[in-house]
C-alpha cells in the first residue's frame, strides 16, 4: 500500500497551495495531490471562459505552479481515521501520516421547478462540465443567469460581450448587495445596463418551464422571461461528505470545524478552503465567506502548521472585486448594514476623486471609495471603492487597513505615494479623503 | 491693514491642503492663500506636459479644490514675528494669526560651465518657465537630460513621444538607483531603449558647449553629444529665505526645522512641504525626500495643529511610481543598500508573477516585487515593484505594510482580495510570495 507524509485531497486553490507551501516551509517531498479533476481549472476564472478567453482550456491552473508534487486523479471515497488510510472509488487504500482536506465546495440547486430541463446549468468546477456549458452556449439566443452577485454579473457580461441577449434576476433589491453600498450596485447595474445587460432586481425566479429544453423562467409577479439557456450562480455550499463520514465536527455554516491552525477535530487532519468552516476577523462568528483568496490564506496556515502550531488564523475578511466593462467595484470587510447588524455604532468616510491627475490626462476615471468605521475605536472595519483597474489593489489596501486595526485619524494621515498616471492626486486622494471625512462627521457628531 | 486668521504662503501642494484641511477641520473661513503664480501647476504633472497633455494649460491646479479661500497673487518679501506682519513686494502688508510656510523648492542649478546657454533649462513650475521650455522644445532636434532619477526619465519618455531624439545622462550607475533594485533600474532603462531613449549612466556631465546656443554637452570621460536642448532635473533645494530671514530654524538638509506637529520655532508659524525639513520614519534622522505626496500630508498635519497640538508626524517614509510606456515601476521606503547603510541587517523577499490571472487572460503583463524586511524585528521597511498600471496602489500597500510594522509572517499570511482581470493569482499573490520568500530566507538564515 502506498503510503506518504502529506496527504491532500482536492487540487484547487486551497489544496495547491498547502502543496506550495509544504515544500516551501517544511522541504516535504513525499506528498500527492489527490484531486477529482485530471485538469484543475482556475476557480475564479471560469465566467471568463466564456467572452474573454474563449476557451475552457485557457482557464486550466498549470500543475508546475505546485513544483515537484505527486498528482493522483482519483476520489477518495473514505477516512480510516485510526489506521489513517483513505479508500477511493477504484478500491485503492493510500496511507497517510498527515491529511489536509480542500474538497472545495459544490454549487447551490435551489429548489426551483424546472431545474432538471436542458441547458440549466449551475456552475461547477469541473473542465467537462464546463465544455458542455461552452456548447450549450454556442446556439443558445437569449440567456438567463438567475443570482447577481459576482459570478452571476460576471458571466452576464462575458455572456453578453458574446453577443447573447442576457437578462439578471436576483432576489435582493440591488445586485452586489452583501458587498457594496446600493449607490455601488447601481453604478454596476448602470454599467451593465449600458452594456445591453437586462437586469431584474427584487425578483424570485418561481419555475422554469419548457416541455424538454428551457423556454422560459417564471417570476414571482408571474412575469415570464423566454430563454433558451438558465445559468444559475447563487452560492455554493462545502463539500464535507467525506469529512462527515469520517466523524469530523460540522460546523454551523456547513464546514468542517477548524480551529484556529486550520486543524480539524482530528490533531492529524486539517480543513482548508471551501468545505472549511470560516470565522469573521470582527466578531469570530461562522461566515460564508468562500474564496480562492481565502482558501490559499487557508492553505499556508495549515501547511505551515503540519507539524507544531505557529501560524493563528484572525479570521476571515473578505475581500471582492470584478470588473463591467472599463468599470471595476471592489470591496472588502463588513458593509454598514452588517456592522450595524453586528451591533457597531459606524461612521461612513465618502470620496469622489479621479482617477489620474490633472483630470486633464488620458483615460482618467472617476473614483468613488466607501470606508466604513467603527465609532467607538475609530477602527475601519469595511469600505468599498469603485474605479477602473486599480480596484483590486485599492481593495486590498483597504484590507490592509482592517487588518492593522487603523483608525480614521491613521489612514486621514496614510503616506500615500501617488503619481499622475497611476494614482488619483494627493491633494484629493481617495482613501486618506474618506477617512479625513469620516473623521469629521465622527468630530461632528453626524 | 488686512489681518486674517490664516496666512498660508504658497500655493502648491502643500499650502492647498492647508488650505482644505483648515477649513474642513477648524471651519476657518478668515484664510489667504498668497502665492507667485496666477495659475498653479500639477507639480507632478510638469513632465507630462510635453507628451501625454501637450499643453502647459492642461496642467492647472483647479483653485475650486481648495473651496472658499481667498486667493491673492504676490510675494512675500518679509515676515516681521514680532508683530505677526507681512509684507509683499509692491509694499501690502498683511497681518496673520497663524501663518504656515508652504514655499516650496527650487531646482538645483548644478554647477556646470555652460549651464547660461540658450535652450538649456531647470525645471521650475512656473507656469511662464513651463511654456517657454515648451516653445524651445518646438524647434529642439536632439534634447540631452541631464539626471535619471523619476522626473528626468519622466522627460525623456514624453520628449521621445514628441519624436525627439533624447539622451538621458545619469551620475551614478543607473537610473532611478536612489529608490530601485539594480535589477528594476535596469528593466527601466531597457524600456526606455526600447522606446528609443539613449541611455548614459555613470557619467558626468563636464560642461555644456555652444557659442550662444547650448550645441553639445560634454561628459566627464571627454564624449561629446550633440544637441540642442538641455533639460536639469537633479533635484530640488528647499525655499526657505523668507524664513531665514525672519530668524526661523533650519535644519541640515536645508529645510525649515520642524517637530513632530510641523511647527517651527515660532510656536505660531508651521512649514510643510518642500521648504520644510523632513525627518526619516525609520530612524528621526532628517531626509531628503520632497514629493507632492509628502507635502499634503504635511499640510493635513498643520491644519489640524493649528490650535492645540493633536496630530503627529511620524516620519516621512516616501513612495513613488513611476510609468515608461506600459511598464510601471515604483518604489517605498529603504532599499537594502539605504537599509544596511542605518544598521540594519535586511533579509529580502523576492517573487515575479504575472498581473492576471489565468496567465492566458489579454494583457497580463508581468510583475516584480522585492521587499526589504529587518531581520531583527521581521519588519518590512522597503520595497519596489515593476508591473503595469496597478504599481500605484502596490506601492501604497507596501507604504500600508511599513506603517504598520507589518512582519514578514503578517505579510506572508495577508488576507488579499483577488481578481482575474484585476491582480495576480491567490496562489501567486507578489506582496505575500515576496513576504514568504524573505521568511524562508530568514529562518534558512540566507
Amino acid at each position: 500500500m502506498e503510503k506518504h507524509e502529506l496527504v491532500i485531497i482536492g487540487g484547487s486553490a486551497g489544496g495547491a497551495q498547502v502543496a506550495i507551501c509544504a515544500q516551501e516551509h517544511h522541504n516535504l517531498d513525499d506528498l500527492v495531490v489527490i484531486r477529482r479533476e485530471k485538469k484543475v481549472m482556475v476557480p475564479c476564472g471560469i465566467p471568463y471562459i466564456y467572452g474573454t478567453l474563449d476557451d475552457v482550456d485557457s482557464n486550466i491552473m498549470p500543475d508546475g505552479v505546485m513544483g515537484k508534487v505527486k498528482i493522483k486523479v482519483g476520489e477518495v471515497v473514505s477516512i480510516e481515521r485510526g489506521s489513517k488510510i483513505l479508500t477511493l472509488s477504484d478500491g485503492e487504500k493510500i496511507g497517510y501520516n498527515k491529511l489536509v482536506l480542500a474538497t472545495g465546495s459544490n454549487p447551490v440547486q435551489p429548489p426551483i421547478a424546472g431545474m432538471d430541463k436542458k441547458n440549466v446549468y449551475v456552475v461547477k468546477k469541473e473542465h467537462s462540465h464546463l465544455r458542455e456549458m461552452a456548447k450549450a452556449m454556442e446556439s443558445a439566443r437569449h440567456i438567463v443567469v438567475i443570482g447577481g452577485g459576482f459570478i452571476g454579473i460576471e458571466f452576464a457580461d462575458e455572456c453578453r460581450k458574446r453577443g447573447h441577449e442576457v437578462t439578471v434576476v436576483e432576489l435582493l433589491e440591488h445586485c452586489l448587495r452583501l458587498v457594496c453600498t446600493d449607490e455601488l450596485c447601481s453604478r454596476v447595474e448602470g454599467a451593465l445596463e449600458e452594456r445591453g445587460v437586462n437586469i431584474i432586481t427584487g425578483s424570485a425566479v418561481q419555475s422554469i418551464g419548457g416541455t424538454d429544453e428551457v423556454e422560459f423562467v417564471q417570476l414571482d409577479n408571474g412575469r415570464e422571461i423566454k430563454c433558451d439557456m438558465v445559468i444559475v450562480g447563487i452560492g455554493v455550499v462545502p463539500n464535507t461528505k467525506l469529512a462527515e463520514d469520517a466523524g469530523l465536527e460540522i460546523g454551523t455554516m456547513r464546514g468542517i470545524e477548524v480551529d484556529e491552525f486550520q486543524g480539524t477535530s482530528d490533531p492529524d487532519i486539517f480543513a482548508v478552503g471551501d468545505c472549511a468552516e470560516k470565522y469573521s476577523f470582527f466578531n469570530g462568528e461562522p461566515v460564508a465567506i468562500r474564496l480562492a483568496s481565502v482558501a490559499t490564506r487557508e492553505g499556508k496556515i495549515a501547511a505551515i502548521n503540519l507539524y507544531s502550531r505557529r501560524w493563528r488564523n484572525v479570521g476571515t475578511i473578505g475581500g471582492f472585486a470584478t470588473v463591467v466593462g472599463d468599470m471595476a467595484v471592489g470591496a472588502a470587510g463588513l458593509t454598514s448594514a452588517q456592522a450595524i447588524k453586528m451591533g457597531y455604532s459606524v461612521v461612513i468616510g465618502e470620496a469622489d476623486t479621479v482617477s489620474k491627475h490633472p483630470g486633464t490626462m488620458p483615460d482618467a476615471q472617476p473614483i468613488r471609495v466607501n470606508l466604513v468605521f467603527d465609532r467607538r475605536s475609530g477602527k475601519l472595519i469595511g469600505g468599498c471603492a469603485c474605479c477602473a483597474m486599480t480596484v483590486g489593489e485599492m481593495v486590498n489596501l483597504i484590507i490592509a487597513g482592517i487588518v492593522n486595526g487603523m483608525t480614521m485619524e491613521q489612514l486621514a494621515l496614510f503616506p500615500m505615494g501617488t503619481h499622475p498616471q497611476l494614482t488619483a492626486s494627493p491633494l484629493v486622494y481617495p482613501l486618506t479623503d474618506a477617512a479625513s471625512d469620516a473623521l469629521h462627521k465622527a468630530i461632528s457628531n453626524v
